[in-house]
């Protein structure tokens, strides 16, 4: 199977995810404009691929501007930062492996050239050539280092998120699942389809339902595809539909991704899923978030403090390409919404199962992980 | 304005809906075969309107067949009563509106020629020619006064639930909507777009956020279209986003159209409509259904006994002529879902404002519409 994204030594080459499921299409992405550009229109989406891509990018930058001395590789990374850790405001991997990824080199850096007021007494402000030369090169290695090692976690972190959602949904056959939370959306097997595939690799009977995911159809696009590769049962309907489906019995249980999980368990995923999560509550089934730690982020307490990316009116007004509504038609285009935690039965991570009350597994969770690590306040 | 269906002396002109909002094409329907074509692939829809259509059909179907006798057309009617009246399995105002109509050709001649076994005595089974014909032509013109008496009634029924469902909505402004419940479904200004259209004709500020109803986007499409060329603000949603639109508090009431109501108030209306009703209860706004008293089938004892419709799943492969899923996916299309009555705040119709509980308050809408008509046991 041909991988979501690569490191191919000087560019990153990702699985066009635009051009699915009409034909596979391969991205070589070396230069920041390009990544920005692959990020902004979803050529590479999923909360956790963003995240392994936009660290790799930062290389790619570093690659394409060629910086002369350690100031000015920091002064670029710093832009990085910014460039390509906000191209997409909602996702919190992506800003978070961003800031990992050069905190990291940086670090590093500064133990080559103490800081770069260390330089204060040189009037232009640079160290030697070559020795700066040298400490880009091992600044660059630095990045590089940091950003396969986010992919490689995330890869972990699917394995075990598979591996305790197995465990979980012993009992389930028929999963429903809304936008792409597998393969396509991680550098592992996905996260809620992670725990399909782990099911599938176990031998035990798995049929997914595939909410289409309107405006940008990444379950009728992106999940048949990519189950359908992996030869599961997959079947697509449309949004609208999923609530009829789990009213009427024809559900086991709905697992999702998400894009940021708050302090309290409120959960910011593709828009639509709260309609799935109010249904599955209402007929008495089980709503679970399967994702991987990093995609908590404890800086904020609640959903309430979760900024919505509203995305361009043309997504709702046109599908493949024709246009649907009429010619001078207004449309409003939520990216996502947000789950309360009072709907959600669990949360499958890369920790382990967390359960209500979350502010309290959440904490013990990420103290177990390593701390709680910084996020994005908007409080 | 266009009409959405007219009776123009000898065959019926509607608007081809499956056409808008590109283009308005009008069809003229004068042969059984393309009425039953109209009413399948929805150039023709919504339930009051199909009651209209499928009524003025039989007119048609009567022309195109040229019955010699009355007995012949007795059986072509019974005939018509299946082919025409059954197009649609959920739509109950299209089966009731061909019962109505051929019932009461079929008594008025009746009193012309007592009954077919007047006639066994005549071993041809046919009656004199001339008579005949005349009895014909008077059978003719009471359908087609039936027919148009129920095209006229639909219009009153929308004019009375504009006027009640304006006085109950007189504080709400933004307004959501499901699929399309206005002047294109029915034979006047619609019942959830009428109230809406009562509102702008008050001058009281309205705005309507339409989902657009996937797979047929028969918001994105026609309630757009309709709203838009009267004037009224509307935008489109997906149907993923209402939830999210709903629970942040952006919206002040919702109101759908019905398909079919039963006797408890559950309510089968176009497949997304449950997932707005459980949005709206979550978020303690209210949720309205919006009907003639037609659209009551008082033989179901609730909504756990209404067929759903299961369409064609290449309407979710496509949209606009697009193919959006792998080409060997497998996709389900229930056309309807059922929303209980718990969900429901009230139920708009041309008989009142009725409100839970429904049992009550339906039997007495009912009896005081001239009794309970006759409904379609399917429990």
């Amino acid at each position: 199977m041909t991988p979501t994204l690569r490191w191919t030594g000087d560019s990153i080459e990702i699985i066009d995810q635009t051009r699915l499921p009409a034909e596979l299409v391969l991205l070589d992405v070396r230069d920041v404009a390009s990544a920005v550009d692959a990020i902004e229109r979803l050529a590479i989406r999923g909360a956790p691929a963003l995240g392994a891509f936009g660290a790799l990018a930062l290389v790619v930058g570093l690659d394409e501007a060629q910086p002369g001395s350690l100031d000015a590789a920091r002064e670029l990374l710093e832009r990085l930062r910014h460039d390509i850790g906000d191209a997409r405001p909602t996702a919190v991997n992506l800003r978070w492996a961003v800031d990992r990824t050069i905190d990291a080199a940086l670090a590093a850096a500064d133990s080559l050239s103490p800081s770069s007021t260390a330089n204060a007494s040189d009037p232009d402000g640079h160290s030697d050539d070559s020795s700066s030369a040298g400490g880009v090169a091992e600044l660059r290695q630095r990045l590089l280092d940091e950003a396969l090692a986010i992919g490689e976690e995330d890869a972990r972190a699917c394995a075990e998120i598979g591996r305790f959602g197995r465990e979980l949904l012993a009992d389930a056959t028929v999963i429903a699942t809304h936008c792409n939370a597998g393969r396509l959306a991680t550098a592992g097997t996905g996260t809620a389809l992670g725990v399909v595939y782990a099911k599938a690799a176990a031998g035990e009977p798995v049929r997914v339902l595939a909410a289409e995911t309107r405006p940008l159809l990444q379950g009728a696009r992106l999940t048949a595809w990519e189950l359908a590769d992996a030869g599961i049962d997959v079947s697509v309907v449309a949004d609208a539909a999923m609530a009829s489906l789990i009213a009427g019995g024809e559900v086991d249980a709905v697992i999702v991704g998400a894009d940021r999980i708050a302090a309290n368990g409120d959960t910011a995923n593709k828009v639509g899923t709260l309609a799935h999560a109010l249904a599955a509550a209402d007929a008495g089934i089980e709503f679970y978030i399967a994702a991987p730690t990093t995609t908590i982020d404890a800086a904020l307490p609640s959903g309430e403090c979760i900024a919505i990316e509203q995305r361009n009116p043309d997504e709702v007004h046109h599908a493949g390409g024709t246009r649907l509504t009429p010619t001078d038609a207004v449309a409003v285009n939520p990216a996502f919404d947000v789950t309360p935690a009072r709907l959600i039965t669990a949360i499958i991570t890369d920790a382990g199962v967390l359960r209500p009350p979350y502010d309290q597994s959440i904490a013990r969770a990420l103290a177990a992980a390593g701390g709680v690590r910084r996020g994005l306040s908007e409080c």
